[in-house]
């Protein structure tokens, strides 16, 4: 769900490990999910949100955080019942400067992963790879050789596994660096440090870089 | 400012290195700081917290979030005029259950940092050393050799850099580990991983870990 850098970017890095993936857009024919599937190959396809939400095992969301809520609302708990909705997206507010904030009712005792999960009770909504830039979200590798931390939380322990194992096999994240929060709840305190993550990446002048949990 | 664990560590590693130290309480004969001082040598004394004020160059800041504007509000601009104030202190409510969230009006679009400058306009106020726990503050070579973050934000860059030295000289951290995000706004951003912080405390199990930016 998202044709952006990170919707973009997580497709094309399932597709390279030959999963097939439909690419959901608002409108069917939208030009750039139709160029992805054409330059990604056989195992690449585009639908509307609601076509690659029937369609996927696992879907991302990979929106902006103010239509987030939207789209998901859209979809509905039928078509998303028992399947793994992997949230990446972030619910800020870049309008008024920097930092950014968090958009009114999702911080502090709120966030955007439970509300995807309010809304599709019977789904089983992950939330991970928030906290990092879309180029290292698909390759770990790209910073400190992996060795830094990423976070999972939800409330179904198979599916944030089944995640997991997804981040290791398909994103080549270390098993171990990848470290399991809670329930979906703690997206509060993963979607609270991306304003940070901004500062960090406004002082040092590139994306890649990541936290690595020292002791 | 404040006689519990952070302020107590803090005032004892400034008297170790033969620093004279006031500790300031809202009594000035608190049991507390009383027992501190006695123990704490030639270097230490007590007062109030308009004493301490008065009394000291920096003025740490080591309150719980919920007292702490009052206390500061209480001081006012006049004995606090060119003095800096190290702010270490979180806007944390843990009554709610876990994850904490950050005291109502002080989160997002706002900071305890910011407020307490609001308070001081005269003052230069730092905000630094909050994003770790106590006995790291006073000994950053405590975890993984002392290789691993700090943040400061902060108006004033003559104030940022004197704390900055007090970091390393007094408290072992790195100079190359500490981190100028910018101004005291960005104290939005190093109170709200907080919550986040705890989340992996409550994962790891102890509170001697710290973040280490790695690229």
């Amino acid at each position: 769900m998202g044709t952006g850098v990170v919707g973009e970017s997580i497709a094309s890095a399932l597709v390279a490990d030959e999963n097939y993936v439909m690419m959901g857009s608002r409108a069917a024919n939208n030009d750039k999910s139709k160029t992805w599937s054409k330059n990604a190959g056989r195992y690449a396809s585009t639908g509307t949100f609601t076509d690659a939400a029937i369609f996927g095992d696992i879907i991302f969301v990979c929106l902006s955080g103010e239509y987030a809520l939207d789209v998901v609302k859209h979809l509905g708990d039928d078509i998303t019942r028992n399947k793994i909705i992997v949230d990446v997206t972030n619910p800020l507010d870049f309008t008024k400067g920097m930092p950014p904030r968090i958009l009114e009712n999702l911080g502090n005792s709120n966030s955007l992963g439970e509300e995807i999960q309010r809304l599709l009770p019977h789904a089983y909504v992950v939330k991970t790879l928030n906290t990092v830039n879309y180029k290292l979200m698909v390759d770990a590798h790209l910073v400190n050789d992996g060795d830094h931390n990423l976070f999972v939380c939800g409330n179904n322990v198979d599916a944030k596994n089944k995640v997991m194992h997804l981040l290791v096999d398909n994103f080549h994240w270390r098993s171990d660096s990848v470290i399991d929060l809670g329930g979906i709840e703690m997206s509060r305190c993963v979607e609270a440090i991306v304003p940070f993550w901004v500062a960090v990446y406004q002082k040092l002048g590139t994306p890649l870089f990541n936290f690595k949990i020292v002791q």
